[in-house]
């Protein structure tokens, strides 16, 4: 059965490589060859669905506007067809009759991802620092203890000791108000999104206000369950409060996603008073504020500022998880809800096996173990980083404060961050434009510059890099 | 902040167990009952979900039947609200103002689900035989093996060698044509279920025709997914497929799900004509054939019929999990499609270690392994529970093949089998009624008897309860 086609496989189906060496032509023209190469050779069938723009964006590690530009094209040629709210597809006088061609082997799958030697994208943590023999020890006494009994039991929002330690590391190390019986296991901060998207749809909400630039992947899950999203300028005190609020009230929403303890992208801790003018707002609207808080653990100049939700309990849910500062593998996460906020159990949770795990690490103590030997690398690497960039690029200033796991480098007037994104990739330098957080076009062109997944060994020989990207432009 | 509404903990909300003591109150009248006094005390305020019935039916241990009949009471009372599509609510006028009251403790959970000593439910595997040193082996090689540039990477139909592993076993295991590039990881069966009813209803299905009796767990996803289910008779042969026919004519219904292994519950496998019939029938009208393959491996007259997937692999999708075969803890399953059912990534996929883990576990032959030894436990159980049936209720006969982990007891005449569910429920007796899964009356009163997760030392003991429940009405 090797000779079928390969429908599923998106990382061995488009061949963005066999382009690649025309290095003038733009990531977006290449997806879009790439694309119309498999739907004439019949490897993509009239009717089948595209993935959605972020997930192939992700997948062939390029940005989610490459993809939707790509998409934008082929529709206004008739050779896919698009539908609100459902997938886009292989419109059906697009290919011939299906052809039954060979698979592109599976090797192809690494020349599109060619191995990224500096990489930058950020909300990654350092993939070498996994805490493998911890977890590994957690999911042994998890799979050795758990009862008989609970491995056929319903859980429906959790594993009870996951919830109880969850709550319990909230509560002490996050300064959250949090009670086990407020607690969701979820797989992520996307999956808590999701359902929290799906509750408010259901309670009438259309339209959600998220930070101008934010992390695009719960906008998109907000957008994908019927929340248009608004986006609200951020400054150096995080989100505009004052702008929120006119926003809201000239669109009605009722709903705010916002990252308090460090703006992603740009890098700010939420003021005090728009903390306090926030929290008023939502209590004067009946709204829902919802946090997350991705990597609030990593502050490197004085401790972690509590969570928002401490302020307002009542009018905040929390969404966390282990992806950004443990592993993205583990595939867990939490939400911590208000007392009228409950939606429907998930029909496809983390395992048992996984959950009590979580309980395990948590209450072992091995995640705040993790959380400070990280702090203290992250702290080194963004000062290594700070060091290289002042020495190579002495011109130009970062922004954001001493936290997190990443920084924002303006780029000098004229510079094109796409352009130099683009260019980066061909030498395994893995950059991110800060325009692909952007709603609008609001701040200079910067690039995002992650260093969770930065080899110390190579920071400086990535700025150097970097540098000549800049030089030579 | 204990002192707060345990909103999310329905196992603590409702206390059926108050109202237990009265054996002869029926149950719909005791969750009715518990649901209004959560209500009345302000443990549930005005506005709150309600779960869907089948989770509060799981959590609670007992019927759906009974959950839906309390719904439905509350909602002609004005109490509950329910809205099509949406979750049900406690009505607005419903509760006084929202009281804060004391978290119902824990230990209530207990008491709601009472130690089951006689574990009769059909679907459960041998909790006391989980693989768990092996389960635990592969989970140690995953994280310890696991390359770190695969940690961050996008795997969006599931990681490649449990893809690959997958493959291989249905295709050497169940005779499936199997490819990897087909194969999507799932959380299991309700999770590909739901994935494949969102397809179906995006590429403009509306209903969908399903054995009567059958599993409801996947008949409620295809639901809640727009999906109208449409119950077909099932006989000695399986799914009647001339009445498909009918049924699909009258109705435009272009999909079904169907058990062709070991019909569930009443124990059929299909007939080698019907098989034929049901292909014919999907290759005529386009049609769409899902193969609930979830307890195929389990034939103790002679080897396992090969998937009905392998007749029209461009018919057929088959969905499988671990849960039945292992265990419900690991949250595994998977997805083998047709080449033109290309359903989007899921935004929440098990975990990559879980994932890598089901590719060790495979590879290493432990599954089959652990096939082969509860092979040889469930039938002997089952001879000995037959055993046990035959001398204490001669008059009885069990119905379907000698295969998979339940059976079918017609009851005599006049017997409710509802009534000695309940009964049985009183004395650590878990029945279960066939009209559980029935859409029609269409089979005489019986009861399911599953015996995956009865202890080896209490069969006879079971039997003999049972036959005084049955002696005593």
């Amino acid at each position: 059965m090797r000779n079928t086609r390969p429908i599923l496989a998106w990382e061995t189906l488009l061949d963005l490589e066999a382009e690649r060496s025309d290095a003038r032509r733009p990531l977006r023209d290449r997806v879009e060859a790439a694309l119309r190469l498999a739907i004439d050779e019949g490897r993509l069938s009239a009717g089948a669905a595209v993935p959605p723009s972020r997930t192939l964006a992700e997948t062939l590690g390029v940005s989610r506007w490459v993809v939707t530009e790509a998409y934008g094209q082929l529709v206004a040629e008739g050779v896919l067809e698009a539908r609100t709210g459902s997938a886009t597809r292989v419109a059906e006088q697009a290919g011939g009759a299906p052809v039954r061609t060979p698979p592109v082997p599976r090797s192809v799958a690494l020349l599109t991802a060619p191995p990224t030697r500096f990489d930058l994208r950020p909300g990654i943590p350092d993939l070498r620092a996994t805490p493998r023999s911890r977890w590994s020890a957690a999911l042994r006494t998890a799979v050795a203890e758990l009862p008989d009994h609970d491995l056929a039991a319903a859980h429906p929002h959790g594993y009870a000791p996951a919830r109880d330690a969850v709550a319990a590391y909230l509560s002490r190390s996050r300064h959250a108000v949090a009670d086990a019986t407020r607690i969701t296991i979820t797989h992520g901060a996307t999956d808590g999104m999701g359902m929290l998207a799906r509750e408010l749809h259901h309670r009438g909400h259309r339209a959600i206000l998220v930070e101008d630039p934010s992390w695009p992947r719960l906008r998109a899950v907000a957008d994908d369950n019927g929340l248009r999203s608004i986006p609200v300028p951020v400054d150096g005190d995080g989100i505009d409060t004052g702008q929120l609020r006119a926003l809201a009230s000239a669109t009605g929403a009722r709903a705010a996603l916002v990252t308090p303890a460090h703006q992603f992208p740009l890098g700010a801790a939420l003021a005090p008073v728009r903390r306090e003018e926030l929290v008023r707002w939502a209590r004067e609207h009946d709204a829902l504020v919802i946090e997350d808080d991705y990597d609030a653990e990593f502050r490197y100049d004085r401790r972690p500022v509590p969570a928002l939700q401490r302020l307002a309990p009542d009018r905040v849910a929390l969404i966390g998880s282990l992806s950004k500062s443990v592993s993205p593998a583990l595939g867990l996460g939490w939400m911590l809800l208000p007392p009228d906020v409950a939606p429907p159990a998930s029909t496809a949770p983390p395992s048992l096996i996984d959950q009590a795990a979580l309980a395990e690490f948590l209450t072992r103590g091995d995640l705040e173990r993790h959380l400070r030997s990280s702090r203290t690398r992250f702290r080194r690497r963004r000062q290594r980083l700070l060091d290289a960039l002042e020495r190579a690029l002495p011109e130009l200033t970062v922004t954001g404060i001493a936290a997190g796991m990443h920084l924002v480098l303006p780029l000098p007037p004229g510079a094109s961050a796409t352009q130099i994104a683009a260019a980066g990739t061909a030498i395994g330098l893995a950059l991110t434009p800060l325009a692909r957080y952007e709603a609008g076009d609001r701040h200079p062109e910067s690039l995002v510059l992650g260093y969770g997944n930065l080899d110390d060994a190579l920071v400086e020989e990535a700025v150097l890099r970097l540098a000549a990207l800049l030089g030579g432009r």
